[in-house]
């Protein structure tokens, strides 16, 4: 479809900031065609009015389990092993592959809603995240949790079944895939070594949770002598383009060793201080140049999937931690969901700016709220002041997915129905 | 006006935690009538429909200063000086007390449309806020700010103002007042042993900004030979009903003798995180039974006056300082915003609670978002994973205020409009 955005105060990539201006951005088909004049012969079939609203490229959630989203809630306040084995093994037990999907779809309403187009996500059941994607018209990446020893069999089957995934949906082109191997405390060396062979030969990123714990670091040096940052290099997972959750627990070395190696990292700071894992050295991965993500982790562990709390959140803590006001800034935090994370997923000349050429997504964000009025500076507004609920209409890969606050291609009604259900019989 | 809302999932007090149960709730004038059934011969002249949805108490910011609300995003990620001198000390400087009046407005919008139905102010500017609650049907505590220096007149001034404010809003009866000595570095500690004696003569309450910065402390150990805690007591300051608001950097001893004195703290995390002064010992005050509350601040050091987005903040990250998923509960969170703030402002016996004889300040929420969405738990879901915008109806000392999203007692055109000349014209 051709559409046109008229007048919206549009982010545009900048130097050391985004630079904000008021024009209008052309979409042609899937494509941003222009930005300020129509290209030639174009005939909007829709004219969007963003005067006084501001555009931005779509945000990215760089790591979640979106199948979880109906969990939301269900588990707070506990002890580690009491959240784990006493309330979500069990609904994860009961699960079945349908329960997955709702929750998926749950998940993809939350985050269109707060103003997220893509998302890197790390499921555990095939198909499922996958279909929530295709049918509502999001962007993601998508990873089959791995877990194996050696060559066993079950490693080599949820290798099969990723395969098999793609191969599914390999006519979708919003979806792109990642090998996931689960972390160093579900994979052992051998089974890492595989992945890494299995991640070259077919041309595959990476996507892993690492050093997210104390009680992992102290595993990892007990049962391989290194950390698990140096584990994942050991095992050639390096060599890949590489993305890691959480690494809360690192050391200097770490930083250096995944500097050196490209390795993007993704924060995910409510669900590190929801499990009492404490808080990642953000500021001291900006210093030595990682590139940074931010990823709101699943609900069972962040209770939201609203990448705009997420950006407050992680725009605050390192200020009380370095007891300083300059750590983290929310430029910084801006281009965590956009730049950066475009980046970290291979799609940095698809997605993250808004740029002639670059895929078409965008969201149009009402200012006009108490939250965020008087709009001194729209881009600290999403580190500090706004709540999410000013995206107002979302663009994916040229289509209109949400206008006015409200999802086009989903079924909300069904969608909180069935995954009441859920919980009424499952939780 | 008799207004029912029926059929709510209603918050009403419990032992251990908040007791929910779908029931409905009676009002009749300014006060909650009646639980359950209606009170005899009640003629409802409005019906709310509260099936699906979680009618609650107000929520209370115990610590903010409204009319700051348009500098929100006008000075972030600065250094302390900077932030000051350069960027707020200069607007204050060219702020009028028009300016300071439309400043409170938007406080007041944003704070309504959140669902906080009661706050508790420091104010520079005499009869601005008070009038703006005035207006707007608002509930709120306000202490004009003092500063001053043994008996001089610029103290003496400012109490003869506190003074003329009382009595030119005696009527309004949402409206209390306290002494608002402003800080042990603005007041000296004669001037503050004033203050104590006027709040003994007048029966009043006292709202202080007590151990904040590093630098305070270092300064009041320099000047006094003690900590901002034991100036206040030794001052006479906690004879009285007290609120101290901050208490970031505080000793043992200071929580054993704010424990003892019954002094109220109010936390004050994202404004604590934005400025760079850490974090508050929560967890420890809670443990010694001080009675703890919270409040976002003004704009210009939080940029948010959404309470639920601060409720947040304080259940998650002192599970980061103290790296353990415990510390601060749902539950707690819940009471800082609610019965704990009415007894810090001594209105226990009018709000705080959803109790018959109570005033019906209330706040209906939409459940049906994807933010918190299955529902598994309303308490947790404000700490966790609301936005704030799930509030929908609010009512006031009786009065509707707001009612699905549209404030009914204040022009929001007209509060945007003049907010945003103010910031083009001093900002």
């Amino acid at each position: 479809m051709n559409i046109v955005i008229k007048n919206a105060l549009t982010v545009l990539p900048g130097k050391d900031r985004p630079e904000l201006k008021e024009t209008d951005v052309y979409v042609t088909g899937k494509t941003i065609a222009s930005i300020g004049n129509a290209p030639e012969g174009f005939q909007a079939e829709k004219t969007i009015d963003g005067k006084g609203k501001l555009l931005t490229p779509g945000l990215i959630n760089s790591h979640t389990h979106s199948y979880m989203a109906f969990m939301k809630n269900c588990a707070d306040d506990l002890p580690f092993m009491d959240w784990l084995f006493k309330r979500i093994s069990p609904i994860e037990d009961k699960m079945t592959d349908e329960d997955a999907y709702w929750g998926a779809c749950l998940a993809i309403l939350e985050m269109m809603k707060s103003g997220t187009t893509c998302f890197n996500d790390m499921q555990m059941n095939i198909h499922q995240t996958t279909r929530a994607v295709k049918e509502s018209g999001m962007r993601a990446v998508i990873s089959r949790g791995l877990v194996g020893s050696g060559n066993d069999e079950a490693g080599r089957m949820r290798l099969d079944q990723a395969y098999e995934e793609m191969e599914a949906f390999k006519d979708v082109d919003r979806l792109t895939f990642m090998l996931g191997p689960h972390a160093p405390y579900t994979c052992d060396e051998a089974f890492l070594k595989i992945v890494g062979e299995e991640a070259a030969k077919k041309g595959l990123g990476i996507h892993m949770h690492l050093s997210e714990s104390k009680t992992e670091i102290e595993n990892c040096q007990k049962d391989y002598g290194c950390t698990p940052i140096e584990l994942a290099n050991r095992a050639g997972l390096f060599e890949r383009p590489f993305i890691a959750a959480h690494c809360v627990q690192v050391t200097d070395q770490d930083m250096d060793l995944m500097k050196e190696k490209n390795v993007s990292v993704v924060t995910c700071p409510a669900s590190n201080m929801k499990l009492g894992n404490g808080f990642a050295p953000i500021p001291e991965m900006l210093e030595k140049g990682i590139n940074v993500c931010l990823g709101t982790d699943g609900a069972a562990s962040n209770n939201s999937l609203n990448l705009v709390h997420e950006m407050s959140i992680v725009a605050l803590i390192h200020k009380g931690t370095h007891a300083s006001p300059l750590p983290v800034s929310s430029v910084e935090t801006f281009r965590f969901v956009t730049e950066n994370a475009a980046k970290a997923l291979g799609l940095q000349d698809a997605i993250g700016s808004i740029e002639e050429g670059k895929k078409a997504d965008l969201v149009l964000w009402d200012l006009k709220r108490s939250s965020v009025w008087p709009g001194n500076d729209p881009i600290a507004a999403f580190s500090y002041s706004a709540n999410g609920t000013e995206a107002e209409t979302v663009i994916i890969d040229g289509e209109v997915t949400m206008e006015k606050g409200v999802v086009l291609t989903m079924d909300e009604e069904k969608i909180f129905a069935e995954t009441r259900s859920i919980m009424e019989r499952i939780g």
